[in-house]
C-alpha cells in the first residue's frame, strides 16, 4: 500500500512541476485573451491568422461520433421532413408499456435536429411546417424492437441497425434493434446524420444510403462524477446525462459523497446530510430519484458510491460517533457496531433509489492512523487481534456482505485487490486507478476490472490531451480471450476539487468523448491514429456547442482553458 | 482621434504587464487544480480549509438580485403550493391578446421554483402533486395588468407592485403592473423570494408579508455579445438571455458581424454570409427572429449592429467589391455607391427581424489609411475635395440618414462624437467605451448616451473584478437634472475574441450582474458599498448556477477561473 502512494505522490510533483512550466508559457501565448477587442485596422494582437473552416463541408469524413462498428453509404442527399415521424412497433405491437422511453426520445432529438425552424412554445410540439408538395422527403422512421422491457442494467443490449435510403421513392428508413436501449442509441446516430443545409434551408441527410450495424465493443462506460467536492445542481447532472448520451456512455458513477461533504439524504439517518456544505447544497431523495430516471430515459445507468472507510469524514457532522474521536476523523471507526449499522442504513435507503445492480464501496486511500492512535479503537484491535491493516480488511469485507446481502454486486477501487486480492468476495469488481498495468493483474486472478488508470483518464488532470485519452487501450497486455471478457469497459473520471457548475462540461468534453470511442468502437478503428479522428473529434466538439454543451476547445494546450483567438470552432 | 488610439494602446500594454505577472502568481497558487484528488488522510494539497457556508440560512439578508426600489418585509414563513397557480386579468379582461406571455413567463418559473419536485415528463405540466389538506398554502397569484398590449420598446414601462401576505386565512398574492414586462419583472423577484426547504420539503417564502414596489433606475439595461470572433450558436444565445432575465437586463446589442465573420443571412444579397467561418456557423433570418422573440418573452429588446466602415472586412468575402483593394480591405470602399447600396439592403432586410426602435452603426476604429493608400479611392477623395477624415464623416452621417430612414434611432460608438459631434444628426446616441469621463460631455451638447467605459464594463477584461463592475456610476460628474436624464443606462461587453459557447456564460456572469444591480437599484443602495453586496452577489451567482447558468465564483481574482478548491458555492 505505502509502495503505491509513494509512486503516486512522485507523479502527483512531477505532473505539477511540468504543469506549472508549461502553464507560464501558456500564459504568454495567452496574453491576448486579456487584451481589448482587436484595433480593427491595427495589427492583431494574437500572432495566428484568423481560422476559417471546411471541415463543415468535408463529406470524405464519417461525421459520427464514436465511430459505429459497421458502416456502408453512398453519395446521394435526401432530405428529411421537419414533420418526420415514428412508426414503432415493440414486440410486434403498436402499443406497449415500454414504447414511452423511445418516443421521449424521438421528440428530444427532432427539436436538436429541427433547430433552426422557428418554434411555437404554446405547442407542445414546436415543429410543424410545410413542405415543398412535389420533393420527396424522408417522413418517417420504422422503428422495431424485439422486447417489450424497459428493464435496464448492466447486461442491456444496446444493439441496432439503421437504414437510410438513398432513393425515398421505393424505400424508407428503418431502425431495428433488440431494445429500446439499441434504439434510443440508433436515435443518436440518426441526428447525428441530419445536416441543416442553410443554402436550400432544410434538413439534409449525406452519403445516402446508409446501413450501419453497431454495438459497443465494451458494455460498461462510465463517467465518474464527484457531488462531494462541490454540489452539482440536479441541473448540471442533468446537462452530464444528456451530453453522456451524445457520446453514448452508459454508466453515470455517482461518487456522492465524500470526506467534503455529505448531501445525499438518507431517510432513516437524517443528520447524515448535515454533512452538505449548506442547507441548500443538498439532494432529496426525490431529486436522486429524478437522477436515475432522467438517466434511463437515456440509456444511462446509476452507479452509486459510498466510499468507505477512508472517503467519510462527512459523515460524522451528523453522526460524530462514526469517527474514531473529534480530533481525528477518518476512516470511519472500525470498533463501532453502530458504524456498519449506518452503512447498513445507507445502503438499504439506497437501494430503494439505485435499481442498477452494481454498488461501488470505495475502498481507497485508507490510512489507518486514526485508529492506531485513538485509545479506544486501538484497544478493540488489541481485543479482536487485529493489526490496523487487518481492521481495513475486515472493514473492506463487511461492507461488502451489507452490499451483496441487498442484492448489488460489489464494486471497489484497486488498493483492496492490490493488498488482499484472495480475500475478496469472488464477486468483487476491481476498479483500477492508480495506474496501467492492473487489469491484467485482476483479471489474471478471475476478478472482474474498470479500466479508469489516472495518468490518462482522469479528467481534472488538465494537461492530459485527447489522444492520450484515446489511445488508452483496456485490454493492454491481455490475450487471453477469457480474461478479456473479464475487462467489463472503463470509466473517465471527474474529481470535483475545482470542478463547479461553472465549468464542469468544458473540463469533462471533448476529452470524455475520446475514452467513449475507445469504448465503443471497434478496435481495428481506434488502434490506428487516423488523421481524420482529430477532424470528427473537432466536429463532434461543435456539435455538442450546438447542443448546448458547453465543450472546449480540442486542441488547447490545457483541458477547458479559452479558445486563443478569433476562428472557427471547427479548428480550435 | 490618434490621442484616443494612443491612449488605448497604452492601457492595453499596461493591464497585459499586470495580468501577466499576476496569473503567474494566479498558477502557483492554483497548482491544486493540476493534482489527483486529495490523499484522504495526508495533508491537504491546497491551503485554505474546506469551507461550509450558511449564508444560505441567513435571513437577515434579502436574497433578491436586483435590489427593488422598496421593500418591506416581515419574519413569518407562509408555504407555496406545487399546485401554485395564477390569475390573470390584462385590462380588465380574463381572456386577451397579451396575456400569452404571462401565462408562458409563470409556467417557466413554476418548473424553476419546484425544481425538487418529482416530474412527470409526458405531461405538459409537469408539477401537480398532493399537498397537506390541513395547512394552508399559497395557490394562487392574482395578477393585474393595465395595458393590453405586448409592443416592447425603448420606453417600455417595466414597474411592478408585489405584495405576498403572511397570512393566507385572509389576504392572498397580487402581482401589480402597467404592462405584461412589469409583469415579467415581478414574476422573476417572485421566484426569488421561492426557497426549497430541505426539510420541510415544502416550498416556502420567508420573511413574509412583503411588500415590494420596483421599477428600474434606469431604462436601458445592456450586454454585448459579439458573434463576429466566434460564433455562438441560437442555443447559447437563447442562455443569455436566459440569464439577462434572471438579473433584470433588457436590451440585448447583438454585434452580429464584424470583420472575422458575417454569420448572419441577408436575404436581398445571399453572398453576405460567405464570410461567416463555415457553412454552418451561420444564422437564418428564422433563426434571427427565433432569438427576438425568444428575447422578448423575456422582457428583452433586440439591438442589431453593423459597425461601419471600420469592422466590415468579412463583408468582402462575399461582395470584393466593397473592399478598396484586395489588399487593403478596410474600411469599406467609401467611393463607390454600391457600399451604400449594401449598407441599405441589410438594413432593409434586418428591419424585418428587429422590430427594437435603435440601431448600432458603430462607427468606431476607423483607420482610412486603405482609403488614401488606393489609387481610386484617392482619386475619389480627391475628386470631391475631400481629406480621409472627411470621408469617415460623410460615411457615417450617410449610413445614419439610410437607419433613420427606415424609421431607426441610430446608436454610434463614441469616435463620431469626440471627432465631429457636431455633424452628427441630433438624435444620435452616443455609445461611450473609450473610457470613464464621456457621458458628461455627450449629453451637455444635448445628445442622448449608453455607458460601456472599457475600463470596468468589457467583461473580457478579466482582471476587473465584480466590485469595479458595481461601483462604475453612470450618471458620475452629471448633475444637471435634464442631462441626467440623456443618459438612458449602460451596457457592459461581452467581446468574442476569447470567447466561444465553452466559456461564454462564466466569463459574463457573475460580473454582468453586478452592474445590472447598478443599472437597476436605487442610487442609495448601490452608492453605498454595504458588506452585504458581496454576500448578496455569492448567493445569485448559486441561484444562477442552480438555473443552469455557468456563473464562475464570485471572488476569484480572474473571471472565469475555476474554483482553486473544494467548498460551498455561496462562499467561493
Amino acid at each position: 500500500m505505502v509502495r503505491h502512494k509513494e509512486v503516486m505522490k512522485m507523479r502527483t510533483y512531477m505532473i505539477e512541476k511540468v504543469v506549472l512550466v508549461a502553464s507560464i508559457f501558456s500564459i504568454v501565448v495567452d496574453a491576448s485573451r486579456y487584451i481589448h477587442r482587436p484595433d480593427g485596422a491595427g495589427p492583431r494582437l494574437w500572432s495566428l491568422p484568423i481560422q476559417r473552416s471546411f471541415v463543415a463541408d468535408d463529406d470524405s469524413v464519417i461525421r459520427l461520433w464514436p465511430m459505429p462498428s459497421q458502416v456502408t453509404r453512398g453519395n446521394s442527399s435526401i432530405s428529411v421532413s421537419p414533420n418526420l415521424g415514428i412508426s414503432l412497433l415493440v414486440a410486434g405491437l403498436r402499443e406497449s408499456q415500454s414504447s414511452a422511453i423511445v418516443v421521449e426520445t424521438f421528440t428530444r432529438y427532432k427539436q436538436i435536429i429541427f433547430r433552426h425552424f422557428e418554434s411555437d412554445p404554446a405547442k407542445l410540439n414546436p415543429i410543424k411546417v410545410s413542405v415543398d408538395s412535389k420533393q420527396l422527403y424522408l417522413d418517417t422512421i420504422h422503428v422495431n424492437i424485439t422486447l417489450d422491457d424497459d428493464d435496464l442494467d448492466f447486461d442491456t443490449d444496446e444493439e441496432y441497425h439503421l437504414f437510410i435510403p438513398s432513393d425515398l421513392d421505393t424505400e424508407q428508413a428503418y431502425l431495428q434493434a433488440n431494445t429500446i436501449y439499441g434504439a434510443v442509441r440508433g436515435l443518436e446516430t440518426f441526428s447525428q446524420l441530419c445536416i441543416f443545409n442553410f443554402t436550400s434551408k432544410e434538413t439534409e441527410i449525406r452519403s445516402a444510403p446508409w446501413d450501419i450495424v453497431d454495438s459497443p465493443r465494451f458494455k460498461y462506460r462510465g463517467l465518474l462524477l464527484d457531488t462531494s467536492r462541490h454540489y452539482q445542481p440536479v441541473e448540471a447532472i442533468k446537462q452530464v446525462l444528456d451530453s453522456m448520451a451524445y457520446a453514448k456512455l452508459n454508466v453515470l458513477h455517482w461518487h456522492i459523497v465524500d470526506e467534503e461533504s455529505f448531501p445525499l439524504e438518507i431517510p432513516s439517518l437524517p443528520k447524515l446530510w448535515n454533512g452538505a456544505y449548506s442547507s441548500s447544497e443538498r439532494y432529496t431523495t426525490s431529486d436522486a430519484r429524478e437522477i436515475v430516471r432522467y438517466a434511463k430515459a437515456r440509456g444511462i445507468k446509476v452507479m452509486a458510491e459510498i466510499d468507505v472507510p477512508g472517503h467519510a469524514e462527512s459523515w460524522g457532522y451528523g453522526y460524530s460517533d462514526l469517527w474514531p474521536s473529534s480530533t481525528c476523523r477518518e476512516p470511519l471507526d472500525v470498533s463501532k457496531n453502530f458504524t456498519f449499522e449506518v452503512i447498513n442504513s445507507i445502503l438499504t435507503d439506497m437501494r430503494e433509489i439505485f435499481p442498477f445492480g452494481l454498488f461501488h464501496l470505495g475502498g481507497d486511500e485508507v490510512n489507518t492512523d486514526c485508529w492506531s492512535n485513538t485509545p479506544e479503537v486501538k484497544q478493540w484491535l488489541d481485543d479482536n487481534e487485529m493489526t490496523a491493516h487487518d481492521a481495513y480488511v475486515y472493514f473492506v469485507l463487511r461492507a461488502q456482505q451489507l452490499a451483496l446481502s441487498l442484492g448489488w454486486q460489489p464494486v471497489n477501487w484497486e488498493e483492496t485487490f492490490n493488498e488482499f486480492a484472495d480475500m475478496l468476495d469472488p464477486r468483487t469488481i476491481v476498479h483500477n486507478w492508480l495506474g496501467p498495468g492492473v487489469a491484467p493483474k485482476v483479471v489474471a486472478k478471475g476478478f472482474q476490472c474498470i479500466v479508469s488508470n489516472q495518468d490518462v483518464w482522469y479528467l481534472d488532470h488538465l494537461n492530459v490531451k485527447w489522444k492520450s485519452f484515446y489511445t488508452n487501450e483496456p485490454l493492454l497486455g491481455i490475450t487471453n480471450a477469457t480474461e478479456q471478457q473479464l475487462v467489463l469497459g472503463g470509466e473517465v473520471c471527474m474529481w470535483g476539487e475545482t470542478v463547479d457548475p461553472s465549468d464542469l462540461l468544458q473540463t469533462i468534453w471533448p476529452r470524455a468523448a475520446a475514452a467513449a470511442e475507445r469504448l465503443w468502437s471497434p478496435l481495428e478503428y481506434t488502434s490506428r491514429l487516423y488523421d481524420e479522428v482529430e477532424t470528427r473529434l473537432e466536429y463532434f466538439r461543435c456539435l455538442l456547442n450546438q447542443r448546448n454543451i458547453a465543450a472546449a476547445p480540442v486542441t488547447n494546450t490545457f483541458a477547458r482553458s479559452a479558445p486563443y483567438g478569433p476562428g472557427s470552432c471547427y479548428v480550435q
